[in-house]
């Protein structure tokens, strides 16, 4: 087991990173403060890990709700059945909310447990990659809304999260390849050494191997830690963490929750930022080649859908989070290992990278 | 004009009192940090003052939307069209939520910036007695559940609160009194000499005279804001605010949202948490009858409503924010100015207070 502290002064707490911690409640037991637990879970989680999570909590007085599987469901319609069911066991300020899922269950449960009561006790068991490398460290937690993704929610950080890598066994091999992207992610915006280690380690990961997988969340983590310790609220450095993210969520948006998944999104999103940074004149056209061939190793899609056009991007670019008083902030790669937030890019680069990836 | 500062670190925020401040955009503006600003209101306040506001606004990029009125509208799904408004009008991080109305406009409001895009700017222009004395310090925010008054929400502090004085004026009789029950609470708190002021001011203050309620505001936001200051989070101290309400808040939900206002909740529940304090022998009989006067002076209820019963009330009480581990506090007063937070009321006493309360 790896344990790993997100350092945010009263607010820091550990993550627990190896295989077989959902069964070993004595590891991760201590971080739940109260005696009330309401599990959220979904139903393609459930059926595999509920049992085991509830028998880890043994003792406590626990009840749990669970959700349709999908981004679509990522609502305040369906948030509220968190609420109600919260509000059916009678718990109170005291209590615990548990996200037993992937990003989905734990940004819906940790806005819930943001807001009930206004506010209680959150812990993260996520059972994705892309949910123990992203959403494990930073506190962003919410709901979509019908025009637009994440802009309802709250920063609140859980209480411990519990990674354990046996719970990736059960995950379909392309949602694997999702969260790969954003191991890549970390490589390339400021650990070029972890970039080589994931191409030499790319086939032990696809077979799950516990150790590597260990490290490559660990390591993920840790780089995520760092940033997000320096720039909670994301005023600034933060905002690394978005290569790939505006193009992405473009994507997502544009197709319809649901279609793409985020990984997926994000890994054709980044090939076209790295495109961007190329006709700035930052990176070499081997630089960009060299990702897309780990993209495309690892499964990843690195061409954008064929429904989107230059303007659709443009026009649901404009309403990302990222935009700030009009002008779109992107992030671009000054060299592989060293990202960079620009809001200097010409219009003209800007559609030159969509006429690229657009029809 | 007045003005007080609620000291809460990088979090302070003024309090500006007087009348006329509503058409004085120069005093205020200066709390916009950005250029877009969405002013929610509801059908009542809206033809009484949201030109006025949108005019002292002007320049600025500026949206409105309205909300009927009235608590039983206090519900994510309304709370939803805000959302819908910042995101037609395409409002970015940088904007500001602009509260016109009383403490449902206001609550909603918060919540609403609190969780756009995970937090967004909010100024308040309380235009109701209770708003001004009660939501104006505070950063509560949220909306109700079906099973429980103010469920969901969150602590959102806003960058300035302007309560203008005229804005009482419109102010129906009733509302007047539900909020004279708050300025009462505070000198049964801590500040018996604002009780003794309000006693002989109590003319002034029903004829709206702006110099009386301009001290009753200011008076009690600081009586309010020492005590946030000291305990943002509810943990402590900030509970002795709660004088009355945990009878209060069963019954408004016991009689359903909107059928008695807050304050007159707040008045009936006084009035009972005095009872019992006499029936902890703290108080004397000629406190109880005193303040018993001093509502029915104001026009406010001293007695429960009919339709519920002592199980009722135990029953509603239980899952009120106020309980924990299923032990229920109790603010009570030990002497009149000064209130303390109970957990060991016997059982029979409070049973004792609600049978002589209920039919």
């Amino acid at each position: 087991m790896q344990t790993l502290t997100v350092e945010l002064a009263d607010r820091s707490y550990p993550i627990l990173i190896g295989a077989g911690l959902l069964d070993q409640g004595e590891y991760w037991r201590r971080y739940i403060p109260g005696r009330q637990v309401l599990v959220v879970s979904n139903d393609t989680i459930a059926p595999l890990y509920l049992q085991r999570t509830l028998a880890a909590l043994d003792g406590l007085q626990t009840a749990h709700v669970i959700l349709p599987d999908g981004e679509q469901y990522k609502t305040l319609e369906v948030l509220n059945r968190i609420f109600d069911a919260l509000l059916d066991a009678r718990f109170d300020r005291g209590c615990t909310v548990l996200a037993l899922g992937g990003g989905v269950i734990g940004d819906m449960s940790g806005f819930a447990a943001a807001c009930y009561q206004r506010g209680v006790h959150f812990l993260q068991v996520p059972t994705t990659l892309l949910a123990q490398v992203d959403s494990s460290v930073g506190g962003k937690t919410g709901v979509n809304h019908a025009a637009g993704k994440n802009m309802i929610g709250a920063f609140y950080q859980p209480r411990a999260v519990i990674a354990d890598t046996d719970t990736l066994n059960t995950l379909p091999d392309r949602e694997l390849a999702a969260g790969l992207a954003e191991v890549i992610k970390y490589g390339l915006i400021r650990d070029l050494p972890f970039l080589d280690w994931i191409e030499e380690n790319l086939p032990a990961l696809q077979a799950r191997d516990p150790a590597a997988l260990t490290h490559a969340i660990y390591r993920s983590c840790l780089n995520k830690a760092e940033i997000v310790g320096r720039d909670e609220r994301e005023s600034g450095e933060r905002a690394l963490l978005n290569l790939g993210h505006t193009f992405g969520h473009a994507i997502e948006t544009g197709t319809g929750y649901g279609q793409w998944l985020h990984g997926e999104a994000v890994a054709a999103g980044t090939v076209m930022a790295l495109d961007l940074s190329r006709r700035r004149n930052w990176l070499e056209p081997q630089d960009v080649e060299r990702v897309v061939k780990l993209f495309q190793r690892a499964g990843l899609p690195v061409t954008a859908p064929r429904e989107l056009a230059t303007d659709d991007f443009l026009r649901l670019m404009a309403i990302d989070k990222k935009a700030k008083d009009g002008r779109i902030n992107l992030v671009l790669l000054k060299e592989l290992g060293h990202a960079v937030i620009c809001d200097d890019t010409p219009t003209e680069l800007l559609r030159a990278t969509l006429d690229a990836f657009c029809c």
